[in-house]
């Protein structure tokens, strides 16, 4: 893949780059929303580009499940049936066998587990997700990997890494599309010799990039920026780092900081469907009675459709009142807010100003 | 109230008009959606206006008891709270009283009755839904009226007439608005002579426009076209005629036929949340499993966003899957079959082709 990226003259981690995807251009660091079901819920696709998103991430191991990734290959893929004509990541459903399905059993072949639908029993080998992936058509596909969790003990993040880099080779080998891009996921846990031994293995294998998996699992902030510290300098420069599932403005400003390139995160649409919205000072929640009568938007200085047209007041209402609008409103507003963070960025990066920016955003934003 | 009409040269009862109203024109025959809690359910106001929407309905016992007239009133008004800027009618709260509320007690000066949400006892009188409604300030006030159902028996109508009347002349008295046009609502249930009497004394008072009210609450459709065959005459051609929650398609092309202008009701949009789409063919469930590989949309002569962008295997994906994105597509596209209904009836009365019109929907349209 084409990696375009500056290296910091200053010899900082971060930077700023550009990947050329099939489905177009995405400047990093860049954050992906979630269409989990070829969908970002409450949002149309006008609605998602409006909002200044290039690229979304959906799961390959939900649209196997329902639709079905047939069905869609049917449909010509999945930029067609969803009509969204930017770029798309796949997750592998690696995460998902691991947070969602019922019962699961991992073997080197691959891993046997039951729908979280209808407990119906399914086979995902590495083959067999990379199959998925190119019937979708995304243009980053990622491996197959164990997603050990958190806690987790030494030997099975040991085997998890062993499990990890056989399906990573196998993944590589399956690949047929050449259209497509495919990354390796970094597994390890919180332990600095597996991941080194993790990093060491798939870095050995020709991906078009490297995301570190296995975090955002329920650790302290603090244990994730140490094992990214950890991390990060052994991915070669030219490559595009991922961090898988991270997470608040907090977290991606720091990460950001040490040189990851590409975030996604179901916070910003979640939470917006729980009433949540994000600001410069922090996140609020439109439920609350102080904002009543409150005629301002969520946030004066935000430019999403949601700011320019509708009061905090009308908006406590929609929520109040579970109208179907307010999780758009809100979503919206989200995504806009997490775009506009990640152009900041970019922009701070570029001109040299990254320190300033950092100071700025922590000097307004308090989060609990 | 200006209201331009064409008197059909073939004396005909259909015609087609414009209403002339505080925030702009509306052609007649025409179709308000309902937006209930100042949101037309999953629809942004930019939405709404893109299904050919000129005019909406919301209510005002809902908006009274949520969030409250009086903070509607502080936030500049219903088209400033909810960003609509197009003409906007209110419908008094008599028929909310009558279908949802717990205990209601009816008496000359007013009705009491509990809140549908948390069992409070409110009261509202003539003069108290003028207030209300002037501080929405709905292009088209609705008087308070007593809708007595169906079945109901001969005295209770006789009341419901007789208190009607009564509460439209306070109605009158109270509204202190010059900006704002009030409708009296025609009660009498399915008797003929109990009809004829309340069209007659609410014609005494000078009322901007007439509705007819106490229908599309159980009864058959022949009944309906009955009871509008004998109370449609009694209204002077200079009136705009509103016929009150109705209905299916066929229904409106009925009632069109008879020479009414006006109406609103939630089938369009309740039923897009139940999956429901309208077609020129009648209307299809999304679910059907029929529909899983369909590449075309629900209508492929339909010009609306949903038909123009997504097939129907995708709608039902998203529809299956509870995806919200699914009740906004379905209701868009609801809203506009019913808004092209409308259009297509104007336009073909306008150019003398009505029956035309009439026969090649029933050609193409079944129901059941």
């Amino acid at each position: 893949m084409n990696y375009n990226y500056n290296p910091q003259l200053s010899a900082q981690p971060f930077r700023t780059g550009e990947l050329s995807l099939s489905h177009g251009r995405v400047k990093t660091p860049c954050f992906m929303p979630v269409g989990t079901l070829a969908s970002v819920k409450a949002l149309s696709p006008q609605d998602i580009a409006e909002t200044g998103t290039d690229i979304i991430l959906a799961n390959a191991y939900h649209l196997y499940l329902r639709p079905g990734h047939e069905l869609i290959r049917r449909l010509g893929g999945l930029h067609n049936f969803m009509k969204w004509n930017k770029p798309i990541l796949t997750d592998s459903g690696g995460f998902q066998v691991y947070s969602l399905s019922k019962l699961r059993q991992i073997t080197e072949d691959g891993v046997r587990f039951q729908s979280h639908i209808d407990g119906s029993c399914h086979n995902f080998t590495p083959e067999k997700v990379i199959e998925i992936q190119e019937a979708l058509g995304s243009d980053i596909m990622m491996c197959l990997d164990w997603c050990a969790g958190y806690p987790a003990d030494k030997k099975e993040i040991e085997l998890s890494v062993k499990i990890t880099a056989q399906w990573a080779k196998r993944s590589i080998e399956a690949k047929k599309r050449g259209d497509l891009r495919l990354f390796g996921i970094i597994q390890g846990g919180m332990f600095k010799e597996l991941r080194e031994q993790s990093a060491y293995e798939l870095l050995d294998l020709p991906f078009d990039g490297y995301a570190i998996g296995g975090l955002s699992v329920g650790e302290p902030q603090e244990l994730m920026l140490k094992v990214l510290e950890e991390v990060i300098p052994l991915i070669p420069e030219r490559y595009p780092r991922y961090l898988m599932g991270v997470g608040r403005p907090e977290d991606i400003v720091e990460a950001v900081s040490m040189g990851i390139d590409m975030f996604d995160c179901v916070i910003p649409t979640r939470n917006a469907r729980n009433g949540m919205a994000f600001t410069r000072y922090g996140h609020i929640n439109v439920k609350k009675s102080s904002y009543k009568y409150t005629e301002e938007p969520i946030d004066d200085k935000c430019s999403c459709y949601t700011c320019r047209h509708f009061s905090l007041s009308y908006i406590r209402h929609l929520y109040r009142s579970r109208e179907l609008l307010s999780y758009r409103l809100l979503t919206i507003h989200n995504i806009h807010y997490y775009q506009e963070l990640m152009a900041n960025m970019r922009m701070a990066i570029a001109s040299g100003t990254f320190w300033d920016f950092k100071r700025n955003f922590y000097k307004l934003y308090s989060y609990k």
